[in-house]
């Protein structure tokens, strides 16, 4: 089993209360196979300039994921972002996009890259994820994200490919900006219309929700004490959360074990916040990981009893 | 066992984008005993107006609850409060607050509410909060909430309170505001070591945390596909939490125990804001409960398994 994932490679340059780095790497592609790729095979789709150096594959090529389709673009930048996080890292203040390479992207898929099992459309103009997603037919979990600015200015195309997959990962306000719902339970409720059977919503510092046709589960974010750079979490949740379940392609899409890909992907993002960029999660261990998602078990966890109520 | 509840009872004219109330029973003493008393025998202590009639003062009375300790100062009018909701019901813009009566309310404590086990100090001016816990000296649980403005202008105050208390129940933003610390998890650490045991961590749609010196737990909001009127849902959430503690009085305080009070109070809340002001709560009926509480662990819960991860 192998999982394909297509989205930005990008250099970041990131500004939060704890420190700053120039240019670091970053992007959704980047962040996402990191994480994954602790799960399943990943193979890369994305484009970067000549600015692109042998170490940053390197990264990106961690764990064996495979990175032939990485498109070098020669005269061509790698996209960059410039941002900065407020006091306690809750709101997120564009500095400067360039797209650079981005600009032009036009996915090609290798062989390899097409029949992967799992596919992960990170957040990219819809109608390319659409291309993607018909060239990977064969593919039995098709998962994406979007962003409000595809909601506000390509709904159409968006609305094309939410009814083309199976999972819709996105942030809850954009959820609730996608169907003009009140609240999220009503929102989710309306994605999972358009055709996906499993929705989930990133909640920032709060956590996560999944939202199935029967069932809800919600998962707070692993607590830490340390939060250095949020950049990227939601793309490291994305990759364990898809990389479990690219993982257990030998069992039934259950509830079950969809929640325990809620658990791993939170368990991945907790990792991520705690330093710049990539940084932690470039040397993160298998052994690392899997306490954390014992934790949060541990830390979600009370007993039902019968009590007596006065009437 | 009984539990006292200190603080405000009001009327509230409040719009939310799916209605509005010109006048409706409010406070956070109201919103607090209308939950524990499903739990406990409540007594109330707080002032009203000549305005304040029979039918209130019965709302008031729900379960039981004694109302002799609410002051009728004559010639006055009750506490008043208008407030509006945004669209998605996350940001309260405060349009009036007249104080009223309670520009001067000087707690003044019978017998009966002085003695009682548990003591709740809701939202008021600090130095009120700390003269009614000097009262109540045999309490073996004593919680308090406060509010951003004492943070501002009261710190000295407050901060001798909360040395006196064995619970701090506050909104998330408002811990780290009172502590400076950039995380919930370091600010709630820092209230710990300012006095109580237990401190409880407000995150409004999504949930609450409790911390105690060895554990954290996090618990989401109940799920609702309608949402109506947010008003006193922290003081509903105190209720059902403070009330749980208070009902079990004969049972040691474990970490258990008092995940099981975040449950209930989850579930208190929940119906409180499915309608405006206490006009759910009011027609609760006990049997309703133990099935949200149920349905919160359900939707909580996952299974923890080995995985075979990548390294």
């Amino acid at each position: 089993m192998s999982l394909t994932v297509v989205g930005s490679i990008a250099f970041d340059a990131v500004e939060t209360p704890f420190g700053k780095r120039e240019r670091m790497l970053g992007g959704a592609a980047t962040h996402f196979a990191l994480a994954a790729s602790f799960f399943d095979q990943v193979h890369v789709v994305g484009p970067v300039g000549d600015d692109f150096g042998d170490e940053e594959m390197a990264v990106l090529g961690t764990r064996g994921t495979d990175v032939s389709d990485v498109e070098r673009v020669t005269g061509g930048e790698t996209f960059f972002w410039a941002g900065r996080y407020s006091e306690n890292l809750n709101v997120r203040e564009t500095l400067d996009t360039r797209l650079n390479v981005f600009a032009d992207f036009e996915p090609k898929l290798s062989p390899a890259s097409r029949d992967a099992d799992v596919l992960f459309l990170a957040n990219i103009q819809p109608d390319l994820q659409l291309g993607v997603r018909e060239q990977c037919e064969r593919a039995r979990f098709v998962a994406m994200d979007s962003m409000d600015l595809w909601i506000n200015t390509a709904r159409e195309s968006l609305e094309r490919v939410i009814g083309r997959v199976d999972c819709l990962i996105l942030n809850d306000e954009e959820i609730e900006l996608l169907t003009g719902a009140p609240n999220l339970v009503t929102a989710a409720n309306e994605v999972l219309r358009m055709g996906p059977d499993v929705v989930v919503a990133k909640q920032g510092k709060y956590g996560a929700a999944l939202f199935t046709a029967d069932d809800h589960f919600w998962v707070p974010a692993f607590p830490l004490q340390t939060v250095i750079d949020p950049t990227g979490a939601g793309d490291t949740f994305a990759g364990g959360f898809v990389g479990f379940v690219a993982a257990h392609g030998d069992q039934p899409l259950t509830e079950g074990l969809l929640r325990r890909a809620m658990a791993y992907g939170t368990a991945l993002a907790s990792f991520n916040v705690e330093e710049f960029g990539t940084e932690r999660v470039a040397r993160l261990t298998a052994d690392e990981i899997p306490e954390r998602v014992t934790q949060l078990r541990r830390m979600t966890h009370f007993e039902d009893a019968p009590v007596e109520l006065r009437d």
